[in-house]
């Protein structure tokens, strides 16, 4: 085992009828909230108003932040800041998604400083203290939830930008699977291939194989959301399978499924932001393409962990059944594998190549990741 | 899923070489500290020594509160409440097994209250607030190094009480597998067998069995431990061996396993305290008597989870044949499974059985474990 360190200090309360706890979470760490959330979502379904009243019988002065766009941009983040401070807000509350809670996350440490909160992503400026914030989930991938990272997008700059930082962790997090209910089958299964993608990239970065217990958990977590994923698709109320979607999701980036592995490294996400950088794709979608074709270029130089995943996950013996395995159950929540399937041909490889060589420079996985390689990767993606 | 709270608050540093790190830990949280410690293991191996250094070299002042016994009691703890108050320390560091951890944390919970602290087990006085508490872990297997639980005995009253309360979660817990290099054959399997057992129950008490994430998790712990614990027997520098085992003892009590399956329920370990109550026996030993006999009778009444359990940690078809695979692991290990082999004999087992029910009413267990009930499995463990 590899040493490490593990500190995950957010709550989680977790279950049907879940929603109504928000007020008392968030009055715990004042009276004044921000309350952040996206676009239309939460007010067509009718949660807006669960929240607000919520809110309100905690007797919480509210202050509203919304329209959260999917890969939350900078401008928006720091709109958010600006009224935050100026209505000296005590605490965060983000009731969304990752891109929602994410952008809370910029928020909360932009709200305590001077700095503008760029500098933390660009100039690698220590986000020291942060606002509390407090979460309630609508759409399960991020894993942002139970974790200290976020990742943000300057618009001007066309960078998205992620970093990880321990007064980001929220201090409450309210997981109700039935709020899932009315996520639609495409949004569901770019989410589970989201959560099933963090756990596959910390399984493939393994640096000691011989780690019984993160490989057994992150098998376990692999094998639901495999299961879970079409259940959920075919059945939109299956509280089960939204649960184990859900719980997935936010273990899966908690830190318990590599601690003691080998750091995490995260190269199918470096590449496929670059994809959906310069097209319009979801992010689960557009690693349902990278991940195959990553693995058909890493398959005799991570021969072992590959195999492992096979038997371990798949119930197949060799590599390349492996790779069809995981293709087939994409195929099957429709999820495209290949770039042609979204009209992305061969001609523009470079320069999704170079995009994404530009992550691998910030990414610090340049030295693998050359332009040669991910053109390489991109190829055998088509 | 089961609804359910999740919230671990306690920093892990894990990994060869951490012993150090316990001076910078504790200084972060005050400069004078309570060293709590056992009898005599730690000055035989030298960890006291290198404990010491490192306290110092972080400018720490220590007072010492030595001679902690395995299933600690209630004067002594005092004595370190009364010391701790005496000398206005501000942080505990508790360097031992659970033995020593469970003590520092009462001593923790006391030192900030005028209440007596048996008022906290016997009265449930709520515990609101504690000292800081830091500990460096020497034996595996309880799991107070990363949960908010302690176990005091009163030997005046022959009582042994036990608690949970968020104060008590160590802040900091530095795990360094080379330190348990030491731990004697007996000492590595009894702890191996409580590790096991906290999974165990955790899995048989499961009130939803369609709990995928949390039913993997549990049968990797516990084929971790299977396969290990021989492992470090064997080998007792056997890294990796060390490692898992102590990692496996973490989590099995960390709240990760049963949150989603169910409230946990310790009934073999409620018969095992009756039984270490009256014999002189270590509890991992007591255990790897009890959950052999307590199968035997569950086995009609908790088919499902014990064929679960037989198929996916034995890979064994049948309840019975997981029995037999279970006792067969404990025999490898050096552990007693029937009562017969430590000489107690069927005539004790009204006595016996008198003192756990006792148990069952204070562990609001006595609706299913009447004394009859406790006779059977006990007879069922001849």
């Amino acid at each position: 085992m590899i040493g490490f360190e593990y500190h995950n200090p957010t709550q989680v309360i977790f279950g049907k009828g879940t929603v109504p706890q928000i007020g008392p979470a968030a009055r715990a760490y004042g009276k004044k909230a921000l309350f952040v959330y996206g676009r239309r979502a939460i007010k067509e379904t009718g949660l807006y108003n669960r929240v607000m009243d919520s809110l309100r019988k905690a007797d919480m002065v509210v202050v509203e932040h919304p329209g959260v766009k999917a890969n939350p941009v900078l401008s928006h983040a720091r709109a958010g800041v600006k009224l935050a401070k100026r209505e000296k807000v005590d605490v965060i509350v983000a009731v969304g998604g990752g891109s929602v809670i994410d952008e809370a996350k910029a928020i909360a440490a932009g709200a305590v400083t001077e700095a503008d909160i760029w500098e933390f992503f660009e100039f690698h400026t220590e986000i020291e203290d942060a606002l509390p914030i407090v979460t309630l989930l609508t759409i399960c991938g991020s894993g942002s939830e139970m974790n200290s990272g976020m990742v943000l997008t300057n618009e001007e700059k066309l960078a998205k930008f992620g970093l990880r930082a321990p007064p980001l962790f929220p201090k409450i997090s309210i997981l109700d699977p039935t709020v899932t209910f009315t996520v639609p089958p495409d949004q569901t299964a770019y989410g589970a291939v989201d959560a099933f993608s963090h756990v596959f990239e910390a399984y493939m970065a393994r640096e000691d194989l011989d780690t019984p217990i993160q490989e057994g958990i992150m098998e376990t977590l692999m094998k639901t959301v495999i299961a879970r994923a079409p259940q959920a698709i075919e059945h939109p109320r299956d509280y089960n399978a939204r649960a184990d979607l859900m719980w997935v999701s936010s273990l899966a980036l908690c830190g318990i499924t590599f601690s003691g592995a080998g750091p995490l490294s995260l190269p199918c996400h470096m590449i496929e932001h670059a994809l959906s950088a310069i097209h319009d794709m979801a992010h689960g979608e557009g690693l349902a393409i990278i991940m195959p074709g990553w693995m058909r270029y890493m398959a005799s130089k991570k021969e072992e962990a590959m195999k492992k995943l096979a038997q371990g996950v798949f119930g197949v013996d060799t590599v390349r059944e492996g790779i069809e395995a995981l293709e087939k159950w994409l195929s099957s929540i429709n999820c495209p594998v290949r770039l042609s399937q979204v009209g992305i041909g061969a001609s523009e490889i470079p320069k999704l190549a170079q995009n994404a060589y530009a992550l691998a420079q910030v990414w610090e996985l340049s030295d693998s990741y050359t332009p040669e390689v991910i053109e390489e990767i991109f190829r055998l993606c088509i």
